[in-house]
């Protein structure tokens, strides 16, 4: 087989086979098919799209060049959740202890955050002692202990993907439906859970900037779930404003706790009961909404929080403390009314800005800086109401505040946004 | 600039812009932008395709890559020759020297063969002594001495293509217009010449299978040509079948001998006395067809050819010696009737089983192979004639003979194929 010839025949419109994808995918792995075909190949698959046969044999191909978690010895249908990633979205620091609360065991591999999107591993690194590099067995060893656990994702998991990754980073081949929902699922099933819950973002601060696309992706991702015999849904998410109060790493896991103790914004709140039910369902447990905020609000998913992080090594005086921010600098309305509009990209990139996040991946991070909502879309302000609150070891500049003030739009008319647009299985 | 925003704005459809394609081609020729970003681009241009400002932009980058050949000592219009490539292409060993016999000097730089298509230098070479490596001095010089030079490509020549070239081969991306036409025009702007004769073969041993492709890619490299200041025509000529008789090194010289001699089949002698018009019209030299045809016969082209050989070090008693081919192997026709088909591409990769021509570029040549056709489409043969002869210098394989034998398509009806198809000025 020449790799010219399957670029070829993708290029040409035509079915590739999965001995040719096989082929390709762990030849490129080990080193033997150059990025200059994979990123035309990549190119190629932009303008003729992928069958869904194609896109199963490429997903598992893919977890062939790597480690595959063999979950087996943990008793009871494992769930994993992923995210296609948003602005102060803190879910997973809430969802696995919660999810976990019910006894469903939650072994997860969680990933770093770049660009406007936060990631979970930057969040629980940003406690102090707080330990994401875990063995396969202590891993598993863990999750038998106390039901959960949120690591790093291991390097030896699926090669390519790591690989392929970095390579249409750079070649204008990252916003490709075939690839992403590739991408996703390969990690998760190599990962070995039972069942799946997929969070798709949508909106601005996404990676999916509309519904439609946000549909074809989450309908691409299920189906190859279940094509590979894994139990997936859904659910298309709004990322239109970021998510919940906070956005930065520590500002983040104190509104989680918030969040643990009922103290959280209802929008939110509610959000995470109602994933919660569905990741609960797909392990096989029916539980009332009523019955899944009782474990939120009554302590239960927080005990399993604390007994995480101090699992894993973290200081539980150290997860407490406030942010230490030098500068809080408040930004307050300007006119009355109801706000309409928080762009999520726009308010990500500020805190990206601040330092709570990476414009390339070896920035080093603020775990103190970051942005706090007092005011969301559909809440009324008069002027000079407090809006949001800036948390910064650099003097803010000029700029940053304009920007703040520029991006919080004000209406005579109330909207309120919906959080869960559409759940697909 | 990035690389990767420029990829995305040629992917979405958009004119990248003068500053753009040289920022790319620059970088791209130093090594600072890599290949995978290239071949993504490409594979980009291949579906989105190139406007008339960025096929110039892209060609006049590529030039700037590497040295221009100065031209300007020499007194006259300086014309130039290139063929896209074709099977027993035999047109420039002749049609050089037929140019040059009335004062127009010919300064040309010629290629290699690859795959079923051969390359004038390694006809050149074929002749003991002939040096095809000169300075760019001894090469102008040698004009001003002759009014002719057949030399190998500089290295130093459009550097852009070289890369470009070698990575569109194992990328699927070798079949676009835009970049066909760039390769071709920038190398031959950079060898300086005033007037460019572009021979577009057509058919299945061709580049471009059908007319409609030859025809854009004609109209493009002559507005091209035009844009920049060079007076070009195209000339669509027939590559459906092997040109005049013989395929393979030595014996296309030994043809190209007759040809001068006088003693040339009547259609070729007619086709390349009708290139040689229209190439002598772009030096600003009306000649008609007779005249052209009396140099042809008469002996004054095959002086000039004598001329140059013996100048680059050709012994002219080698140059008149025949095929030393061990194994002469005759393919007689097995019906009545006339011959309708003798597919160049077929041919050309017999010729090149023979050792004739490469497989890859390494692959070292056997100039005393190949194949002498005795009849062509369109005449007439009985049983038994002798259609083609095989030259060999290793035992000829079983299959060589069925698959020439399979090829020679004989029916009842003459079709007599035209030379040249249209010309594009």
């Amino acid at each position: 087989m020449r790799a010219v010839d399957l670029i070829q025949k993708k290029r040409d419109g035509k079915e590739l086979t999965t001995e040719e994808i096989s082929w390709l995918i762990s030849n490129y792995a080990q080193g033997h098919v150059p990025d200059y075909q994979m990123s035309a190949l990549a190119m190629a698959i932009y303008f003729q799209g992928m069958s869904v046969n194609e896109i199963r044999d490429l997903t598992m191909s893919m977890v062939k060049t790597g480690e595959e978690i063999d979950l087996s010895s943990l008793v009871g249908i494992k769930t994993d959740k992923h995210s296609t990633g948003g602005v102060g979205d803190k879910v997973t620091l809430i969802l696995a202890p919660l999810v976990a609360s019910f006894d469903v065991p939650v072994a997860k591999m969680s990933g770093r955050g770049l660009g406007h999107t936060g990631g979970t591993l930057d969040k629980l690194e940003s406690i102090k002692g707080y330990q994401i590099d875990r063995s396969q067995e202590e891993f598993i060893q863990q999750v038998k202990d106390i039901g959960v656990s949120v690591i790093g994702q291991s390097d030896q998991l699926v090669k390519a993907d790591k690989l392929l990754y970095a390579l249409r980073d750079v070649t204008a081949t990252v916003d490709i439906i075939p690839l992403i929902a590739s991408s996703v699922m390969s990690k998760k099933i190599a990962a070995g859970a039972d069942s799946i819950l997929l969070d798709v973002t949508v909106g601005d601060g996404a990676f999916m900037k509309n519904e439609a696309d946000a549909e074809v992706l989450s309908r691409t991702m299920v189906d190859l779930g279940k094509e590979v015999g894994r139990k997936t849904v859904a659910v298309m998410t709004n990322m239109s404003q970021p998510l919940g109060r906070a956005v930065g790493n520590r500002l983040e896991v104190l509104e989680a706790l918030d969040i643990m103790k009922g103290q959280g914004r209802e929008d939110v709140t509610h959000f995470i009961c109602e994933l919660a039910q569905i990741m609960l369902e797909l392990a096989g447990r029916e539980e009332s909404l009523e019955t899944v905020r009782e474990h939120l609000v009554n302590g239960q998913a927080l005990k399993k929080f604390e007994e995480m992080v101090a699992y894993q090594g973290g200081d539980l005086e150290d997860l407490y403390r406030p942010s230490q921010a030098a500068f809080i600098t408040e930004v307050r309305a300007e006119q009355e009314g109801y706000i309409t509009a928080l762009p999520a990209l726009e308010f990500g990139l500020i805190a990206m800005r601040l330092g709570a996040g990476r414009a390339v991946k070896t920035d080093q991070l603020d775990y103190e800086a970051g942005l706090v909502f007092e005011k969301k879309v559909g809440d009324y302000v008069n002027v000079g109401d407090l809006v949001l609150t800036i948390y910064s070891n650099r003097v803010v500049e000029e700029t940053v505040l304009q920007d703040c003030q520029k991006n919080i739009t004000i209406g005579s008319e109330q909207k309120i946004p919906k959080e869960i647009l559409k759940v697909i299985t």
